[in-house]
């Protein structure tokens, strides 16, 4: 009963969220747009800038289940996404991503020269916008049934190469930036170990997948034991990536690709679809309600810099990816819908913010606009991709 | 990174419980025994007393998930046992609940009159005693194929009236032992209140369960929406019965109950399963690991205490339903398997322990038997159920 009593309102909080947010899905889908519209909204209403309802201390406490949604939530794409087709579009992945940081990080940097902003906070701004959040995208692709065409290999190829090439961009700022000295070699390390354990990762899980799996249907003679075993392996490898400075959707998206054509992966995704349908509703609930909004919009002098950061962090990533993509031979609509499902930001360019201010290169303003623009990106890419989407697909809206 | 860096070890965690506990469930399951033992096995293995992998740090990080594992379990259950069935073996419910809050109220009482105790530890030991803990019992009967059983109506039903039983009980023992005055009338009250709530909450829904249903399949047009919309409720409702102070699990079975009739019930019971056989394995692995037993066991003049609180305990449930329960009209091994299922103790007898420590009425030798207790019932309770199950359904072992 202590625990019991102690846990009650988190319940109780969990169920406020998922009721929400699943009308909200339905409302939004009856309109026409991907249900994780719905769940961003939903996190905007209950959140501090309008409800208020899903305070920091529930939000805090709800971490994990967030985490446990996004998690389950990109095994199943990367189960969707198939091995062979993530590799046949590697290299449209590696020039998108390429393209993508290039640009981002370079209109990052012109526009905090633009700005007025001395030459550290322009390249820490260059990496704030540098950094995709991919876990928005996966959800839409898969909300409108785009999920297993080539295009979601090369987007999420991207977003992949693109999680590894922030981690060299912000090691690189910072060593510009601070003054113990540049330090190239720790970064060379870092990046390298990163990418070494992704290749190796991937590789390995995939070419021993057909045996793991042989193994686990001659064990697993109860109800479940395959999924959750499984399921256990995801959530090793996603903390195995955040340990060498991956983010942890990378690693559970390198799990499902890895699994993604074992024998019975069609059964697998079809069962373990309703854990990711609960829970990342949870994670893009409270992604969108992590922050009040409302002392950023009304400090009038803001406004200039969040319009600029705003506008440059969308168009560099449609420019740099969408070129990228084109010159590696996508159609222009194809290419267009490439960069707009990178335009996401989300929780890691917070936290480079944060390491900005850290270093006392980044002001409240930056902050304001990294802010403006994780919301202005979670509402923009959903319509986009879905308007995009029936270009690409070739279906009249 | 700074939430996914924070969240990355008890990932970690996470996976390890799984893998065990699934590992340990097919071994016991290819023993003959139910899966649950494995997990409880795998919970003492990783727990404190042995393997020391899973810390009180990490056990109380995922206490919300244990909490979403046993309530989903409970929800499932009643989804099994039928609304129908639950209400015909009502009055061998009560019967079964009385006689075993009876018989070990006073056999506990006359355990402490024996040990020496002062009267006010007799009260409180008696009360201790008294509290059955259903979730152990709900997932052998699942486990062995009982759950859809006229028996297993009886047991649960029994279990939720032992949690207002257990009510009444602990406040007659609070009244009598606190100096403050006896205050019958709160106690009434409070009792009360639990019961109505509870007789409302089972009748209105089932009452409405079917308008409910329809309004749901109308309103969920994509996957899984009627499913956490359900999980909502159930997850609201377990809120509710805390807040008039029942346990969880028995509100979490009451909407099982009263949905357990509507027309997709049986579509909902296979796709959710995927929850509880993944979730309630953490309960019961984390309520198996929440306690080191060596210290209790190292004190040899606990000895004699910890053998006659757990004998009485274990027999005084046995006899008490057993003999309710042939009287009420079962056979005599029906009647033995329903007090055997009516033995283990859990939190809540853990709970009513620390409150009689924090009178003053308790000592460590109690703690020590009750602990004991709560681990021998954990263990005996699926192998002895699995055999007299043998008999019950009429199978050859």
């Amino acid at each position: 009963m202590a625990s019991e009593a102690a846990v009650a309102d988190l319940l109780l909080a969990l169920a406020v969220i998922i009721v929400v947010a699943k009308l909200f899905e339905e409302l939004i889908s009856w309109k026409g747009y991907p249900p994780v519209l719905g769940d961003i909204l939903a996190g905007i209403v209950l959140g501090p800038s309008i409800l208020d309802i899903l305070t920091p201390n529930i939000v805090e406490e709800l971490d994990l289940l967030k985490w446990i949604g996004i998690i389950s939530l990109l095994f199943l794409a990367g189960m969707e996404t198939k091995f062979t087709e993530f590799m046949r579009s590697l290299h449209h992945s590696f020039w998108i991503a390429f393209g993508g940081i290039l640009s981002s990080f370079f209109m990052g940097y012109a526009a905090g020269f633009l700005l007025g902003y001395p030459q550290p906070t322009c390249l820490f701004l260059g990496a704030v916008l540098t950094a995709t959040s991919v876990g928005l995208t996966v959800k839409v692709l898969s909300d409108i049934g785009a999920i297993a065409h080539p295009i979601a290999s090369s987007i999420l190829g991207a977003a992949v190469l693109d999680d590894v090439g922030g981690l060299i961009v912000l090691g690189l700022t910072v060593a510009m930036v601070s003054s113990g000295g540049a330090r190239i070699e720790d970064l060379l390390v870092t990046a390298g170990v990163a990418i070494a354990f992704y290749v190796f990762l991937i590789l390995a899980l995939h070419r021993s997948s057909a045996g793991i799996w042989r193994w686990l249907t001659r064990l697993g003679h109860l109800q479940d034991t395959i999924i959750s075993i499984l399921f256990a392996i995801t959530l090793i490898v996603a903390w195995a990536s955040v340990k060498v400075n991956l983010s942890l959707v990378v690693g559970a998206y390198a799990v499902g690709l890895a699994f993604s054509e074992v024998r019975g992966a069609r059964a697998v995704i079809e069962r373990f679809s309703l854990i990711p349908n609960i829970f990342s509703s949870i994670f893009f609930v409270l992604s969108a309600a992590m922050i009040d909004i409302k002392p950023y919009l009304t400090h009038l002098e803001y406004l200039v810099p969040i319009i600029v950061i705003v506008v440059v962090a969308i168009a560099s990533k449609i420019i740099g990816c969408g070129l990228a993509a084109k010159l590696s031979g996508l159609s222009i609509a194809e290419s267009l819908f490439t960069g707009v499902g990178m335009i996401p930001r989300a929780e890691v360019a917070l936290v480079i913010t944060s390491l900005g201010l850290a270093y006392g290169v980044l002001s409240d303003e930056v902050v304001a606009g990294v802010i403006i623009l994780i919301y202005v990106t979670s509402i923009l890419t959903p319509i986009l991709l879905t308007r995009l989407w029936r270009i690409v697909s070739g279906r009249k809206g």
